[in-house]
């Protein structure tokens, strides 16, 4: 029954395109769900996905082009003209329309509201276009079922016939006063099941959750995980119901999230994917490696400052990676568990206090054992004692210090608004590699001094 | 109307509990979120908690206990009698009902499934018992609405509202064929819309897409992204329904693999939160601390076999830092790369050939920027020629290098059946920086001779 997206099909499609076999085009992707057609479009170049659309049902269009990636999109956006954006817009919900009118040139984008012939769609837009894209009013969408709670089942089920319309899955139907405060909610199912003669003050449930429009899409992604739901409703700060979030957007909130953290953690500053240019991967790449390099030219420089101890005992510079490997190990560990902690966030925090006295508990401990790992090792193996002293020493010194900073690093970054996985990119690794080795060549110069 | 979580009532919560104050437990828990319930109970121990839900309602308590943090579930299944869990278990949907049975020994499990009053419901969680718990068969529940595509649309209303006391939320409704078979949907509002002459063949979708058991909940997860689901139904190999996964398992699941691959790259072994004990937090690192310490000590005596070249030319130490810093961030850029083409594959992927050239072009272009830009600075701030050729070119291999494995090894990983977010873990990084070190010296070996 799913649509097989197969390299032979797609061959077979270009060649179609090729040779201008509309009816082969028609019939093949007749009836296919959107999202199919919109993988496979992202394969093809502007202007053939364009002739492809162009032949399909202009609702079909409005979906596929909803359904597109954001790159994919922004290219095909610039070959449609104002009308036949505003086609599109038309057919999409007050959600998805925002979206694309935000990738259009300002002028096109005033055209394109200006040129709707839905009143109430127009109004939506123009309401949702002033939320920020990470907050809840940017994510929720106009369209919902909403019931007067003085309503009677009968003029229920009416009306909601008639919302329907506009309203592509249900959920919930929201239940609101008469100042269109949200003060509860029905399941269609209960309204199924309750007997006509009842009013929706009888049947609806009074402990609705709903999100407010400034909180950030982490927040609602929270609420929507913790009470395993499919929508929940957005209102003002007054309580008013203004629109909802239905759980797809979420999804592919939390999964943004979770990627673009991997990308900062890994030295990656734009969203490449391994199909990109190797124009575009080298300029995602290189910056951080850049940051990296100049880092070592320092250490190097640094280094030299110590050139006398180190033709003294050149064993000095064996123990280089140990300390260096080691003290990015432990503020990595310590920034992902902060992470952790701000992914998840507790309903009853520790004071920060506290928290770090543990940080550095949990150091003391790990940094003790691997120091006298290192002292065990040096032994057996006929090291000076004097060097594996220095070496046990600055190691365990390391451990804390880059405990201190994994930690702290996050919280910082975080409470000035910027994503704490930086902490675990090379900019901050950097920056504690040199903090390890000044460590380590202080402690070299302490001991023999 | 969200419930507060605040410190002031969890305090008061405690002294009633202290105080056997059973009236102000079950007034102030009375109609609160089963969610808010369990949240606030991972903070109590468990006998209290205990107390608190043994007042509370059989059904909500099987809620909460179901929205517990699976290790205070654990202690907390402990507390119970077989008697008590087998009518937790009788409340819940028959994929929460397994994940329980999951948690208890062998011998309680069997005592309470042969304790179920219901023997659908046994049949139903013997039959999910059989699936392990990374495949869509473990994620799915036996609850769902479907109709035969025969029936009458009377019919059909008539046996949801029999088949709907099981299912709490309905979404769409199966329908399948006189064999079981799943050929097509329909939802609940087109069937609140239809006419009560017609019949459900009349007004059934059939592009319904299904996933099969055996399918890993990466795949599910990725289907229902895909496609905007709130629940896929779960075939079996013949296409006969089975059961159904709903969006709120999945969004769990994306969040566990994203949580998962984090703490694999920051070498944490177990799931581990800021407020576990410090003995588990030093357990959970110290395995990997010990692995890069290792790595360091090999390091060690490795460059104690070059001691001669270090005591001849001392500044071949400096750069140590900068050849091991570049080669980890390169190694852990393609990484990531690779991870994220894993994570959302493409459904038409190139050639490993192919995908290995292009990444060593990319390697080759930053490499080469690399290079030029350390020799550079060590023009610039007077460094020896021939050292400063040394290093650029080792550099150049490190890269190269850094950039093969770094992309082979997710793979390599990921066919063997691991996590390739082991590839930028502690283990396999430091396998990196050994060979980065035998790169430099090498190359600073064949210069010199």
């Amino acid at each position: 029954m799913q649509f097989e997206l197969s390299k032979e099909y797609r061959e077979r499609l270009q060649h179609a395109v090729d040779n201008h076999d509309d009816a082969f085009i028609v019939q093949t992707l007749e009836g296919v769900n959107s999202a199919d057609v919109s993988t496979l479009l992202n394969e093809f170049d502007t202007d053939d996905s364009k002739y492809v659309i162009d032949l399909l049902d202009p609702e079909i269009r409005a979906e596929i082009i909803n359904d597109l990636d954001e790159d994919t999109r922004e290219k095909f956006l610039r070959a449609f003209d104002t009308p036949q954006i505003t086609e599109i817009v038309n057919y999409l919900d007050s959600d998805d329309a925002v979206d694309i009118l935000n990738e259009l040139p300002v002028k096109e984008r005033e055209e394109v509201i200006a040129g709707l012939d839905n009143q109430e769609k127009e109004a939506n837009i123009l309401d949702l276009l002033r939320y920020e894209d990470d907050i809840a009013g940017g994510l929720m969408a106009k369209e919902l079922i909403k019931a007067n709670v003085n309503w009677s089942i009968d003029r229920c089920i009416e009306e909601i016939r008639r919302q329907a319309e506009n309203v592509e899955k249900i959920f919930q139907i929201y239940v609101v006063d008469n100042e269109e405060k949200l003060i509860g909610k029905v399941s269609l199912k209960k309204l199924i099941l309750a007997t006509n003669e009842k009013r929706v003050e009888d049947i609806y449930e009074t402990d609705v959750i709903a999100v407010e429009t400034y909180m950030s899409v982490e927040e609602v992604a929270q609420v929507m995980r913790k009470y395993d739901f499919e929508a929940v409703p957005v209102v003002n700060v007054q309580g008013k119901l203004l629109g909802r979030i239905t759980i797809d957007d979420v999804v592919d909130v939390i999964s943004e999230i979770a990627e673009e953290e991997r990308q900062i953690m890994s030295g990656i500053s734009e969203d490449v994917e391994e199909d990109d240019s190797v124009w575009m991967l080298t300029r995602a790449r290189l910056p951080w490696l850049i940051i990296g390099v100049v880092g070592g030219f320092v250490s190097a420089k640094f280094m030299g400052v110590f050139e006398a101890e180190l033709i003294r005992i050149t064993a000095i510079a064996f123990f280089i990676p140990l300390i260096q490997a080691t003290g990015g190990n432990v503020g990595i560990q310590s920034s992902s568990i902060v992470l952790q902690t701000l992914a998840n966030p507790s309903a009853f925090s520790e004071s920060l206090v506290r928290r770090l006295l543990k940080v550095l508990l949990v150091a003391a401990l790990n940094g003790l054992v691997l120091a006298l790992l290192v002292y065990g090792f040096n032994m057996i193996t006929g090291g000076e004692i004097s060097l594996s002293i220095i070496v046990s020493c600055a190691l365990f010194c390391v451990v804390l210090v880059a405990s201190f900073m994994g930690t702290i690093t996050p919280l910082i970054l975080d409470s000035f608004g910027f994503n704490p996985a930086l902490a675990s990119g090379p900019f901050i690794t950097t920056i504690n590699d040199l903090l390890g080795l000044g460590i380590y060549f202080y402690t070299v110069h302490l001991f023999l001094s």
